[in-house]
């Protein structure tokens, strides 16, 4: 039996996504549906769909409403290919502007909204630019891996950053050696990592820091999905290891430019140790309705 | 002032567009609007945008109107540069089963609708798999350029065939070789057409003809697009082109298998000489609403 499906389509820097509303959790999607949701030519086309469900009718969102009991609703996200993901850095905050869009919750300035996902409960606020979400912790791995892009003339050290998932980080030489590197290609990064790592490559402006805030371009390769426009979590990577190369007296806040467009990244004390937020934008689109087979 | 756009998507093996109904011509979009809606992570996605208009609404439709007075509507096809194109061979099926579906037009098993478009009045009738469309007269061009492509060890000949808009067919020596190419780079053609050309590397299936249809498998190359799914006129020039290297006592039907589907094509003697036409799969995926900046 068919069923039919009304959807939004929002983006946060070119992050796209399609969203729909499900608040009792009985209308889930199989993975073979949510890929066929996601291709870019025979579908609605998306980096992936997230649903919107209250965290009371899920098994994952009862251990965010035990984290947190104002975790009210749980971002259920899935990749492209149907695969469960566990956090999404752009998706959070486009999923916050639907749930605001949709009258699901209230968040006024200076509010914080809670929301479950499966890497624990993320807190949002609204910023100047669209909204801000704070990732919570990260840590820099230790070792220099060796990391090498097709079209790039000599391989580079990488430094390795965990914000929740792997990444990798190479400084280049300048704009030219940024725009030429060939990221259709997987990076090959030598350890490899055994789960992988997403490959964020930066180059800082300059000067680096102007105003207190410093400056970084990039351009990311996500496992499995190729360079995309923008990479959340990648973008906080990117910031928190250009900060560790500058060394003391860096700053805490920065502006990030990937295709997508710019997002803010931002280190900060908390109970627990440093967290790092992002902010940016978070569009909605479209609405559609859709027949799935 | 924003203006809402309540809009269809839809494909032809996968070569996909956006439809929508103008039918008094009031409301055309500017060619900015075109490449928004086309952005497949900031806007809605597609290869094109397809608006459905009365003839008699348009310029171009009075000189549709004057070839056929039964070319009721016009297919105003735009690139998704937003640019203007003259016809599209996937789009047209796709324009067919929109105009059918939301009750503008009735095609009856043997019926034939004439529609409107710049390269001139096209005939559509409906077949097995979808809907078929007479492209019109072709020509062999004349020379035998010589083709490069990233990854293939050599250079190969081409045949140029017109179809209303020009190819270079390039037959390759099996599916390993066509799987090799590497079309994310624009393949070299020597001499090069004036105007650029859409470049086919096909294969003979094994044997060529079975049950009086030939068989090919190709891939293509659009000028100011890259590699496609599928390019409908395009395979008409491969198979085609496979036809006059087959030589004499080769089949006049032919299917041809492209990243997006199958399409089958047929030549057939007219009036005017002999045409050619595209039959395959026309489908609607959702219907959505849009606010246009």
């Amino acid at each position: 039996m068919a069923t039919e499906l009304h959807f939004t389509k929002g983006h946060g820097t070119g992050n796209d996504f399609v969203l729909y509303t499900d608040a009792e959790g009985n209308n889930d999607l199989t993975p073979a549906q949510v890929a066929a949701i996601c291709d870019r030519h025979f579908g609605v086309g998306a980096d992936g769909v997230i649903r919107a469900v209250r965290s009371d009718s899920l098994p994952d969102g009862a251990a965010a409403l035990a984290e947190d009991p104002a975790a009210e609703w749980f971002m259920d996200y899935r990749n492209a290919d149907g695969s469960i993901a566990e956090m999404c850095g752009n998706g959070i905050r486009v999923y916050t502007r639907y749930l605001i869009d949709n009258g699901l919750v209230e968040l006024g300035p200076g509010d914080t909204l809670a929301i479950g996902t499966r890497a624990g409960v993320r807190d949002v606020q609204r910023s100047t630019t669209g909204f801000q979400v704070d990732l919570g912790r990260w840590r820099l791995e230790p070792g220099e891996p060796v990391v090498r892009a097709r079209n790039l003339a000599v391989a580079r050290p990488g430094q390795g950053i965990n914000v929740g998932n792997p990444h990798v980080v190479v400084a280049l030489a300048d704009a030219d050696e940024l725009a030429s590197a060939d990221l259709a290609y997987i990076p090959q990064i030598d350890p490899e990592p055994a789960d992988g790592a997403n490959v964020e490559f930066v180059v800082p402006h300059e000067p680096l820091v102007a105003d207190g805030v410093g400056r970084i371009t990039m351009r990311v390769h996500e496992r499995g999905s190729g360079e995309t426009l923008s990479c959340g979590t990648g973008i906080a990577a990117a910031a928190l290891a250009t900060r560790h190369w500058a060394g003391r007296g860096a700053p805490n806040i920065w502006r990030v430019d990937v295709p997508g467009g710019t997002v803010g990244v931002r280190m900060f004390a908390a109970e627990d140790g440093e967290h790092v937020s992002l902010s940016g934008p978070a569009e909605l689109v479209f609405e559609g309705d859709l027949s799935l087979g």
